[in-house]
């Protein structure tokens, strides 16, 4: 045996042991699930990949997605074996005061992206791979799968995505263990049908033994020759392979071995120890980072007052002129970008635009790998799409990551096209999130200034834009700092206050014009920011206006401003009436939608005199 | 031409001319999306399925899925054509006053599920195959599908999940008219790349010329051949076919046709016209309706008061008892029914159980199909999974079909698997949509009561299921209606109320414990019923006990229970004190979670005495 290969197989072993040793410790886990990839890992961690084990952020070194996170113990054993985790530190896992999690999150330096939602990684790497393009870097990025995991037609999505990018620095490496949480995989080791699908959509494919060292070594140089297509790297394994009463059998899928099995399963695999007639492998270095261009100043926005633009619209023109600025900036599309208005983005800079075509999952996906590895980037879609890549948002926020999502097409005053384009639950998913800014501006310049905000902003964010022109209301050199409000109308004599966004501020308005007419005044407050919010401001309003507080919005009643408001203003004892949409609602024309379910001007100013 | 050729040529040109008219004098709409499709629909529809223009829910009639929801008027107009809609009212289109709206809801008696969201109907499609199959029905299903929605990841869920179950009732029917909303379809006309991947996925492929119909015809007659594997008829069709000025043009999407150019169109499409040798094709009657077997009553819950048992394990019992009384009821699972306890339903009713491997789309989108077609589905996942199916979530509750998603593992307790696997948004995604009813039981009585419940309400239902063993609370014969609430402990001298549900009713009643040997009442509620909520009784509770209404949930602070307490109490005037998971939790033991993040017993204490 080549000293190469006998110290990676020691190392696989040893992988094996801290996997079995770390579940066993935490008396939950997935021990077997790293056992069938640890020959793989050993391989590829300690003979291909480029790394800084000391600096795992490092911008140019390769990337691991560990897209079956609940392998997590394997991840973590072999940094520990690299050098970046003590190895006694291995049997914190999962405990409170370690951030050896259950499954990995980038509270640990060397992970880009929480992973355990199964089936997220490969479209992490696409956005990883597409990094590497915007910075001019050859590093390459590697995704390890479960084959219970390619169930979820997110990585399909990936796989497209990656086959049209022709990304071929993307290596995704398939442990096809053929067993799967509670029973064998469909597929189970027919590699040949994995093969026929992930070479219809356009991957090079090499298929291997995933426990045969030199054929791993092969398959990896190989995957770095290939040009202008990612590679798929299938291979057979076996779950809980290396121990006997382990391998290959059902029913061990999430289970830690008891300590009596540990010490038999950790005797037989010393036994499997081999002289080693070489040293430690060296992990090659990364090339020296080189810094990114800084960003410029951007010019203040150029609106007229009175000036009727849709905030989609000006968020085209808001990440285009961001784009110029800050390199950094990237936009993702999931062909609608003549609706979104991105396409004045790609106009642009079409270097830096990335089409997805009808894919939020991997639209969403890619942007968290992007944001990973240093970009910013504005994903857009209608808002009502972006539920269709909840799941990656929910992770989105467990990473922390700094994407900033779009969604236009808000509500029912998108009219004609009916429920199943309009967004009405969109801020209840992404307010759920506690880490998640959500905003929702209302004209033009506020949607610049916004944009701008955001970018600037580091972590999560939704900004929700509208369908139809509204005015601009705002000076251009007005500010609209994350968690503020304007208050728009204001008097001494004010008996209510009503707090809008989008296009229920212009009914709230309308509503304030109608009253002042009756002799009413009322307050009118635009709530752009809606998390984090402005409790303060909303607190002072409802005690200067006879602690009458009304939300109207263009939002389901659940989840949205009122539900915002209400929870910021409760512990000043004030409550809030909710005006929403009270019902699934149907085609029609905007204005007849409004009044219909009782968010126009009309309903406003029944609320405040009835 | 033969009779039936010269017909169905015919028909495809009324088809066309009516989606032209309809889109025009709505002033908006998919005309282009319609016309690729006309001939394929023209023949389907009166040359091959099998249904009653009457009836359109005869339970033994053959279905359209219109997975392409923007070629609406194209389904209305095939609807007229067949008799079930007055030709005149298809101007209709896009009305507020009229139920043709702007992609098919099921407001109309032919539409199954509402489409619009793309890459949903095949899912939905895979779902009525499968009823066919449970009521032991000859019907077949068809899918009629964009290219472009292709490269939805739920697409390819779907088909592997058709290939599985061997659904050769099921042809999906894909117009490859190239060109998508903003720009050309990634794979344009390349009929061979989708044939490739199509058969990859285990699918019978027919690749044909769309416009041509004595091959369309021969595609269909082919299909009913096709037996243990669908069948994909891959159709290269043209946008906007049948006028020279739409025909393969880009920047038509979405874009109805002035007044003068429809009439250019309509004269253009009248010379199409061919001598018609026979009388209208005759749409062949399905066999008459055989009812489905009778419910038989539900014996009642057999725990015995202060056993342990987790609600999800109650859940597993509870469905499969309701199986055996109910032939109407099916199980669906995503590779996890040894941890949702669905395997309890599949050892007795393996016929009604249907496996989607790691697929919560396809699982949910299915599920929808069954339950168009009279089945009663519960689809189970872990809660935090059933995210990964929101978009499917959002139209199944604009559908208002009947299924009763169960999502278990809910919230911080379940431990150490770290944030990934934590439902911690559920109630935000469920309750948001307002004809969702949204469930979560504490103990063991209540959940199996709750299911009963669940299966005998039609419309949408969510149930909430915890990991931790919690005790028996409940005799056997208590009652829990939809929209109730238990109030657990009272007296006189309360001085507040806290609501909780699940564990965290659980820390509620030790609290009351701790405060009571203290000398201090405090109120209990469990909240078992979310959506719709007893806001008259948390009124009551509110007014009884100072005002003071605490709710304590394992749910992040957004879209929960303190959330939907505080919409029903606040026209009392009455705020609430909201306890949640205030940030992204982490990984650690159950009872440490729920302290370190706020609440466990220990702060509901401080929280009442503070």
């Amino acid at each position: 045996m080549s000293p190469q290969l006998s110290s990676l197989k020691n190392i696989a072993t040893r992988l094996r042991i801290e996997s079995i040793r770390a579940t066993t410790a935490a008396a939950s886990g997935h021990p077997t699930t790293c056992m069938s990839a640890a020959d793989l890992m050993a391989a590829l961690f300690f003979a291909d990949m480029r790394f800084d084990p000391k600096n795992p952020q490092h911008p140019e070194a390769d990337r691991l997605v560990m897209s079956k996170g609940h392998a997590a113990p394997l991840l973590y054993a072999m940094w520990a074996e690299a050098g970046a985790i003590p190895r006694e530190r291995l049997t914190d896992l999962r405990l409170f005061t370690s951030n050896l999690e259950g499954h990995p999150t980038p509270r640990l330096p060397f992970v880009d992206v929480a992973t355990g939602s199964l089936g997220q990684g490969l479209a992490a790497g696409v956005g990883c791979a597409l990094n590497a393009r915007r910075i001019g870097s050859p590093y390459r990025t590697y995704v390890l799968m479960g084959d219970g995991e390619t169930a979820e037609g997110s990585v399909w999505e990936a796989a497209a995505s990656a086959h049209f990018f022709k990304l071929d620095s993307l290596c995704a490496i398939l442990d096809v263990n053929a067993l799967g949480q509670s029973r064998p995989t469909e597929l189970q080791h027919d590699l040949e049908t994995y093969r026929v699908r992930w070479s219809a959509f356009g991957w090079h494919v090499i298929s291997i033994d995933g426990h045969d060292l030199p054929q791993i070594l092969d398959a990896y140089q190989k995957a770095r020759t290939i040009k202008g297509q990612p590679t798929a790297i299938l291979a057979r394994t076996l779950k809980g392979k290396g121990v006997s009463f382990t391998e290959n059998l059902p029913n061990w899928h999430g289970k830690p071995l008891s300590k009596e099995q540990m010490e038999k399963a950790i005797e037989e695999l010393n036994r499997q120890m081999v002289p080693e007639t070489g040293g430690a492998p060296k992990i090659p270095a990364p090339p020296p980072p080189r810094p990114e261009a800084a960003a410029k100043n951007i010019a203040p926005p150029q609106f007229k007052l009175g000036d009727m633009v849709a905030t989609r619209e000006a968020y085209g023109s808001a990440i285009a002129k961001l784009g110029t600025a800050d390199p950094r900036v990237v936009a993702l599309d999931a062909d609608v970008k003549n609706s979104t208005f991105s396409e004045k983005f790609e106009a642009v800079h079409p270097d830096r635009f990335f089409q997805f075509f009808i894919a939020e999952q991997v639209m969403v996906g890619a942007a968290m790998g992007l944001a990973a590895r240093g970009a910013i980037p504005f994903p857009s879609t209608f808002a009502a799409f972006f539920t269709r890549a909840a799941d990656f948002i929910r992770m989105a926020a467990i990473s922390g990551v700094n994407i900033k999502l779009a969604g236009s097409h808000a509500g029912v005053s998108i009219g004609e096209d009916g429920p199943s384009q309009m967004a009405l639950e969109d801020f209840a998913m992404a307010t759920a999130q506690p880490n998640f800014v959500a905003l929702y501006p209302s004209d033009a310049v506020c949607t610049e200034r916004l944009v701008a905000e955001a970018a600037a902003f580091v972590g999560p964010v939704y900004i929700r834009t509208s369908r139809p022109k509204t005015p601009v209301i705002y000076d251009n050199n007005e500010q609209f700092p994350l968690g503020g409000l304007k208050v728009v109308r204001k008097s001494e004599k004010d008996v209510a206050t009503v707090i809008g966004a989008g296009v229920t501020l212009f009914e709230a308005l309308k509503a304030h014009d109608e009253l002042k007419a009756k002799g009413i005044s009322i307050r009118v407050i635009d709530l752009y920011s809606v998390q984090p919010i402005d409790a303060a401001s909303l607190i002072e309003a409802g005690k200067a206006t006879n602690g009458r507080l009304i939300t109207v919005e263009d939002h389901y009643i659940s989840g949205g401003l009122g539900d915002a408001v209400a929870r910021a203003v409760a512990p000043a004892g004030l409550t809030v009436r909710r005006m929403a949409i009270p019902e699934i609602p149907r085609s029609g024309k905007p204005d007849e939608l409004l009044d219909k379910f009782g968010i126009s001007a009309r309903h406003i100013v029944n609320a405040v005199t009835g």
